[in-house]
């Protein structure tokens, strides 16, 4: 993909080594716009929240508009006391006063180990060669989108468009994580950018449903981390100014937006720790959203399932076994399963089917599991992956 | 050990090989009363059950006696639809036929594939062959230990005993399960007998009371089985009738009920799919009872955690950020976590620690983490154990 989050109009990325990360890579990247972007962000539910993230909330709150992002990898400034956030606010006077910004437009993300002071000697060296690093090419948000990744294996970059009254309005985002990945939170973290107009309150609330779709449908290892967030900068440089909630462009900005979200949800979930397969559980026939929801959940989050996946061992008994104890009300004896194309249970019951016919759907590097409670008209789904080897390898050496 | 659940007067037992395991091992377990027993179950809390498991619930709701048990391994005989429930009332005619027993008064249980029919025929076959070989030694209570094993390691059997008027009561437990493990629930197949004399109203309550603090304190992946059940049988041949909540001789049977519970669960916990040590999450001061259990669970069942115990990692970020996704309610700056004797964290912030000290206690078979929220005076705890390589490599291969 050539785009990346410097592609909107507006918007410059650096990325730079401060030595947080051992490896000497790349641990700190900017994203900075030219002028105050109308921002919103959707946040970690977890009760403990990391400093960076509690001042990025604060400031967004205050005002929804930022002039730029600092995100470091490698230490999640989380759990470290009243220093934590001394050091987010000296990270983003750093920033504000290296390009000239108010400190309160500067937003900060932090992600990586949890306990441990920041070493605020390598970040302000660190800050300061970004800061001479910045730049409007798409390089340079590859750069940013490698620069926040921990465990990830690979860098997660996604760009669309839309037309506004003849003119093209863009839209990217980046995002990290592959472990701690779970609901009810912004599950990660992903910066967004557009040059669309927006009101900030649309912005917000458009934001909060494409995050309700798309991360929060998406399930690692049941674990919901301290630092995560999606933050959304938009420049106002493109289209129409989308002002109410029935404004012409308010649909087609919705979609983009989810598109974005869904995009990166999705590969967050395939570069799952030690993850091989993407795995999209389908529930259909619920008697009501929350019992869908609990449904696909459960069988989401299943670690027997997600080694059954692994295997790839059509074991049906245990997605209905999740079903069974996740809370959703449905009747045992109605419920049909698919794997693929594949029907393995029909009617609660055992179906005959061809187990090389199972497996040749498993090896896939995505499928879906079609489950149909057959109470009602409610669906949802979730994405997962699978739980190998791998997971428990980097996660028994791993300090996050 | 040389007591076995036949060391309470009036039981016997035997094992025999169906060849529903295809390894040829012992896969059938009969235990029998000299008389009709009182008797008691808690049984699965999943939507989804097991069609043995559905038969014993009815006969203990219809009449709290029982002259015995029988447990095949290697077939849930779940999830097939009406033949299931056909099945188990065969199996229980068979026995009741050749024991000159009322059918009724037969429980049956079942563990193994959800969603494959029983073989009869090999049961029938087995279940006589069992029942030439009933025998009130020790030893064939042994082996009925380990005709009900299915990915365990060690067969699990516990006994006890107190004095009643000068008289020894005697009171012994099996179990089996090491996967499909979580609260909730029964948790696995529990077989206990004891000859003590109880009302079946009063062994009811002591069993649900146990059930509830050991078995339902212990979780090694967070799945529930449709075929899990505790059941108890009293043949009533020592010790006095104890027929009131204030009989002197009540407080002694349900601490020798505990005993047996809690040691049952805790070689499941210790013995969970590829573990390799049993961790007791305590958590302290909590603000309410519910808080104290929603904490200790959610560290319980995190699978970060558990890799974490699985490297001797003393990473308590992993476990902060449990404790705040768990939904108890705590100030994340109180909060203070040991692991074993080594203090870790201190109102929420890191504490200087020797990390050479926290992995002496984690490699321990058995260590304890300790949490304080200092909020308040409730307490709870948790058996888990760690997730390792060999849990991913047991599931991803075995049909369950």
């Amino acid at each position: 993909m050539n785009q990346s989050i410097t592609s909107p109009s507006g918007f410059m990325a650096a990325a730079a080594a401060c030595g947080l990360k051992t490896n000497g890579k790349n641990d700190l990247a900017i994203v900075v716009c030219n002028r105050p972007a109308t921002s919103a962000g959707v946040f970690t539910r977890n009760l403990v929240k990391g400093h960076s993230l509690q001042r990025t909330m604060a400031c967004l709150q205050d005002r929804p508009f930022a002039r730029g992002i600092i995100i470091n990898s490698g230490n999640a400034n989380a759990c470290v006391g009243p220093q934590g956030l001394a050091d987010a606010e000296e990270i983003a006077k750093q920033l504000a006063f290296e390009l000239g910004f108010d400190p309160h437009d500067v937003l900060t993300a932090s992600t990586g180990v949890v306990g441990q002071a920041l070493d605020m000697n390598k970040l302000r060296h660190g800050i300061a060669d970004a800061c001479t690093r910045l730049d409007l090419s798409e390089e340079a948000g590859h750069l940013a989108a490698e620069a926040i990744m921990t465990t990830d294996l690979v860098a997660k970059e996604i760009h669309t468009s839309y037309l506004s009254e003849g003119e093209m309005v863009q839209m990217a985002g980046m995002a990290k994580g592959s472990g701690m990945i779970h609901p009810n939170m912004a599950t990660m973290i992903g910066i967004l950018t557009t040059d669309a107009s927006i009101e900030p309150s649309l912005l917000k609330q458009a934001l909060k449903d494409a995050v309700d779709k798309s991360f929060n449908r998406t399930s690692v290892d049941g674990d919901t981390s301290v630092c995560d967030m999606v933050v959304i900068m938009a420049s106002g440089q493109r289209g129409q100014l989308i002002d109410t909630f029935e404004h012409e462009d308010f649909p087609a900005f919705r979609q983009a937006l989810e598109y974005i979200c869904t995009g990166l949800a999705r590969k967050i979930a395939a570069d799952g720790e030690g993850a091989t397969k993407l795995v999209d559980i389908r529930v259909e026939g619920a008697s009501s959203a929350q019992d869908a929801y609990l449904a696909a959940l459960a069988v989401a989050k299943s670690p027997l399932c997600k080694t059954a996946f692994f295997g790839q061992d059509a074991n049906w008994g245990r997605i209905i076994t999740a079903l069974g104890y996740s809370g959703a009300d449905f009747d045992p004896t109605q419920v049909d399963i698919s794997i693929g194309q594949v029907a393995v249970c029909s009617g609660g019951r055992a179906l005959p089917f061809s187990e090389a016919e199972a497996m040749k759907v498993m090896k896939q590097a995505e499928f879906y599991v079609l489950i149909k409670l057959n109470q009602g008209l409610f669906s949802d789904h979730y994405w997962t992956c699978d739980f190998s080897f791998d997971y428990v390898k980097i996660n028994a050496s791993y300090r996050s």
